[in-house]
This record gives structure tokens, C-alpha cells and sequence, in this order.
């Protein structure tokens, strides 16, 4: 079961660097997005993430207009639907009903969270930061929620497997802890 | 045995959003700090990626000056030096004295590299872009070596296990790959 994540806390759902899905768009229109450059901004509150991204792509087109988006976090089981969504444009066909991933009303922003990801966080975008070749999505994160089986405050890799971006059609799996 | 990774292929280096330890200042009057926050920004060449960082720390007082840095890859084996100097300021002392780490002198800029650590990508800092609590580094790879046993243009996650931070004293590790 998802419950509430501490938006002081809410970082901690990005921080091993993993792969994440990201929503925009509406309900009735929305658009998926794979994203392996991902990090926090800071360490407390405000939570702030930023996303780098290609001008290019669909998502950019939606966030620039609406300034929402949700940045929802995968595992291993979805991630045959993790690369699809990476490797095709939303500007040819909706990724919802391709990947059968569920669209839910999220409850601060107009995009959608994924029902299957472990955590969703519902974000506003305050900056977008023109580089030279890919953009920054300064992210502030106004709601996030966790399934409390695999996030306590930090993930437990035991239970919950992220992904990490290795190139191609590969990815690394995080099964393992440990405590230093 | 370390080789030349080509400029184009460096960002999959730093690809799976891995732990990194980032040296700067000098041979003689070194600092090393370790970061979580971090991407690529380009797919290929001009290799640029970013640290993102407090600009209380000592490295960017360095870095602010030098402009230069290197940002190495440690994997499970280093996890103690990691979190010790994750956890402690070079304000205080030297940190390769502290961790044992071996400095060694770089091919293209003034910051030493780590001989331990399985990859380095010497960096100069093109800008410094000023956020509201942190910083970020905009970085150019100008050399990257990579110990060809574990890295053959992609990490190899069966052979070499990237730190993956999850919070306190606990450390996710890359051990599997899958093919989708």
C-alpha cells in the first residue's frame, strides 16, 4: 500500500540514481518519458529534483505549457516497459496504452501518476535552465507517496530492485545493501 | 588494466546515476568528495556532465579556482573510503592521508587522480550555474581511462559494483544485469 512520503524526506526516492518514468500532459492526454539524468537539488525542504532533458522531445512541449509533471519510480518488473517508453515518442501514439501501465488522477498537478510504480511524486516545474545542448527541469516536488512495504524513509533493495542505465538494451539491478 | 575510454563513449561512465568521489586542487594539495549527484548532459561528444554541489564544501572553493576536477568511479570495494569521505570535511585534513587512496598525477589537468578507483574522467569546469541551495558544476571530460575488465563501452555489473546511495550509512549495489 502507497502512503504519504515526508516532502523533506521525498528525495530519498531519487538518490541511488536510478531510472525514473515521467508523466505530463493530462488525464485525458498524457505523455510518458524515460529519464536516467535525474538528481536531487536539495537536501531538505523545498524538495527539489531536476530532470536534464532534450529540448526535442514531447514531454518538453507539454511541461513547457503546463509546468507540471510527476516523476514516478520504476522497478525491475516493469522494466520491459521502462525501455519501450524510452525508445519511442508520444508525439506517435499514446505510451499509456501501449505499456498497459495505469494512468490515476494525481491529486496537486494535472499530470497523472503510474498506479504501478513503487513511488509517484507530484511535481511543479519553477525553472527550466537553458544549457547548451539539453535543458534542466527544476523540479518542487508538492506531493510524494511511497509503497511503505519497499520505502521507510530509504529504499530497501532487498525488497524493491531499481534500475540503473547502462546503455543500450542493458540495465544494472540494485538487489544488494549494505550498511558502512 | 586501465584504457583510454574514446570522448563519445565516456558519459556511460557515469550513466547508472553511481556514486562518484571527485578529486580537485592539486598533486601536492589534493581534496576528495563524494558526490551522489550527478548526470551526463550529452550524448556524445563534447563529453559534459555535472555535479551538483553545496557551496559550503572545500572542493568548491578549489574548483572555483582551478576550474579543473576529476571525477573517478569507486566500486563496492571502496565503500568505507566512500562514506568516510562522504562524512568528513578536507578542511580538516588530507583525505587521501585519511582513506589511503592513492593520488596520481593526471595527463590533462592539475587535479590527481584516483588509482584505486575502476574508472577517471579528468574535467574542466565550463560553468558554474548558481541555484537557489546548491550549485552545479557544468563539467568536459578532456581524458577518460576505464579498467577494460570491467568496462568494454558499458559498465559490466557482474564484474564491477557501483555504489548506489540510499541514505545514513547504507550503500545500494549494482550486481545484476538484465537485457530487455
Amino acid at each position: 500500500m502507497k502512503r504519504e512520503v515526508q516532502l523533506g524526506q521525498a528525495k530519498w526516492l531519487l538518490e541511488p540514481g536510478c531510472v525514473v518514468l515521467v508523466t505530463s500532459g493530462t488525464l485525458e492526454k498524457a505523455n510518458i518519458m524515460t529519464f536516467s539524468w535525474q538528481t536531487p537539488l536539495h537536501s531538505g525542504e523545498p524538495c527539489l529534483l531536476q530532470l536534464v532533458i532534450n529540448p526535442n522531445r514531447y514531454t518538453y512541449d507539454l511541461v513547457q505549457e503546463s509546468r507540471e509533471l510527476v516523476i514516478n519510480v520504476p522497478g525491475v518488473k516493469l522494466a520491459h516497459q521502462v525501455h519501450m517508453i524510452g525508445t519511442t515518442s508520444g508525439r506517435k501514439g499514446d505510451k499509456f496504452e501501449k505499456s498497459g501501465l495505469t494512468p490515476v488522477a494525481s491529486a496537486m498537478v494535472a499530470a497523472p501518476l503510474i498506479d504501478e510504480c513503487a513511488a509517484n511524486l507530484e511535481c511543479r516545474v519553477e525553472q527550466i535552465i537553458d544549457l547548451q545542448h539539453h535543458h534542466l527541469l527544476v523540479c518542487r516536488a508538492v506531493r510524494a507517496v511511497a509503497e511503505a512495504a519497499y520505502f521507510d524513509g530509504r529504499w530497501n533493495p532487498e525488497r524493491f530492485h531499481t534500475l540503473h542505465y547502462l546503455g543500450g538494451n542493458r540495465y544494472g539491478v540494485m538487489d544488494r545493501m549494505i550498511e558502512v
